[in-house]
């Protein structure tokens, strides 16, 4: 099996370089438009985006997410938002009391980002524009909510920059799907000598890439990542916001 | 702007139908891999997908979900876990202690797979497959994490029924852009008429769709989803398997 999609998929790799070309107004419509066909769970449509142009917002933005400047240069900037104040309203609406605040009503909201995000990045890169995800405004999600005004009930997930790309990075080795796909069970008993393999091709692509730098494995990388405090800051953030975790 | 890419991602509407015939080991795994290749935070990898085929395993999970036959009866039946544990594994690997527990852990795991569950979704329609995202699973998420043996770290986020569709559904109308994408701030003020008129393009879909059937609106929908108890459980059975919300 082999069609233009499936190659595009495969040829993902992330921009953080693009050209001054404008994306434009009507493809990025166009573009938000297949990414809002993304299912979504229980017909919520739970995720809202704020499109940035502002040079002052951006360059507040790029400082936010830990200096990450292309999150100012970038032509477009989008922020991906769980959004349940929009259906708080629609209980409002009809005379009901919203019950919010529950752990699943966040799964449900975060994920409706995460997909309506990915299937925009994919009519993104399907019009020749390449992407950058922008975690990092889980830096500092109390000022990115204050900038955007998010109200109670939404919050930042992540942004993604747009652009047309002005640099042609590698793609990324993956884990090999044995490790990643199981049958019938979770069973990971034969990954340890898979995992050495692929640590072994992720440091000979860090090598080729940064012209013989660091050649960091991806075990060694996960577990520093994973060893750290992360945005231990979130859980009080995100009951300011409304998401309780009930 | 047109392409096949954009209009697979516009024709997008769940199957809940589908033709005996299989997908096939060659081009599941085709399409796995093209799902792969999404964008990972950190490069985390952070996903794992159960495919369960053993038929008694799909009549409990059918059950698990609330009793939706297509889970059982689809060609194929993909679970999309959120996986830290392969994280904290590496940590072992490298003498480190994993953090883990942070509700940024549980963010970023979260999102992974939906990231890579909607590039695989994207991968299997162009392939000509159609496809019915599971979020029932979390209706019984102790049940299912059983039966596909899910350790510590490790939680089901969705299931993903695939196969060729043997039904030939109307695409759902979704919110007009305007509600979910803003500019520069989030302002709903002007979203009330725009949600009106959009009730009513809902309740012709269902009038049509049903033969003159329910035609409840989109408001009227997500209002009767939103204040109802959402899945309680899910806040102790993630804490059960290792997601603490720190």
């Amino acid at each position: 099996m082999n069609n233009s999609t499936l190659d595009l998929l495969r040829s993902h790799r992330s921009i953080r370089k693009f050209k001054d070309q404008p994306v434009g107004d009507v493809l990025l419509e166009q573009i938000l438009q297949a990414g809002q066909s993304a299912a979504t769970s229980s017909f919520l449509q739970g995720a809202t985006v704020i499109r940035v142009r502002n040079p002052d917002s951006r360059q507040k933005l790029a400082v936010f997410a830990g200096n990450q400047p292309y999150v100012a240069s970038a032509p477009e900037f989008l922020v991906f938002c769980a959004d349940l104040r929009r259906a708080g309203n629609c209980c409002e609406r009809h005379g009901k009391t919203f019950s919010g605040e529950y752990t699943e009503h966040f799964i449900i909201a975060t994920v409706d980002a995460a997909l309506m995000a990915q299937n925009t990045v994919v009519a993104a890169e399907s019009a020749g524009l390449g992407i950058c995800y922008i975690g990092g405004l889980r830096n500092n999600p109390r000022e990115v909510s204050d900038l955007l005004q998010l109200p109670v009930g939404v919050y930042p997930v992540f942004g993604l920059c747009l652009g047309y790309p002005d640099q042609d990075p590698e793609v990324k080795p993956r884990l090999p799907l044995s490790v990643i796909v199981k049958n019938e069970v979770y069973d990971d008993r034969g990954d340890v000598a898979v995992i050495d393999a692929y640590d072994e091709q992720v440091r000979e692509y860090y090598r080729t890439r940064t012209g013989g730098g660091h050649g960091i494995s991806w075990s060694e990388q996960v577990a520093t990542l994973l060893s750290e405090k992360a945005r231990p800051h979130m859980r009080g953030f995100l009951a300011e916001q409304g998401f309780e975790f009930k």
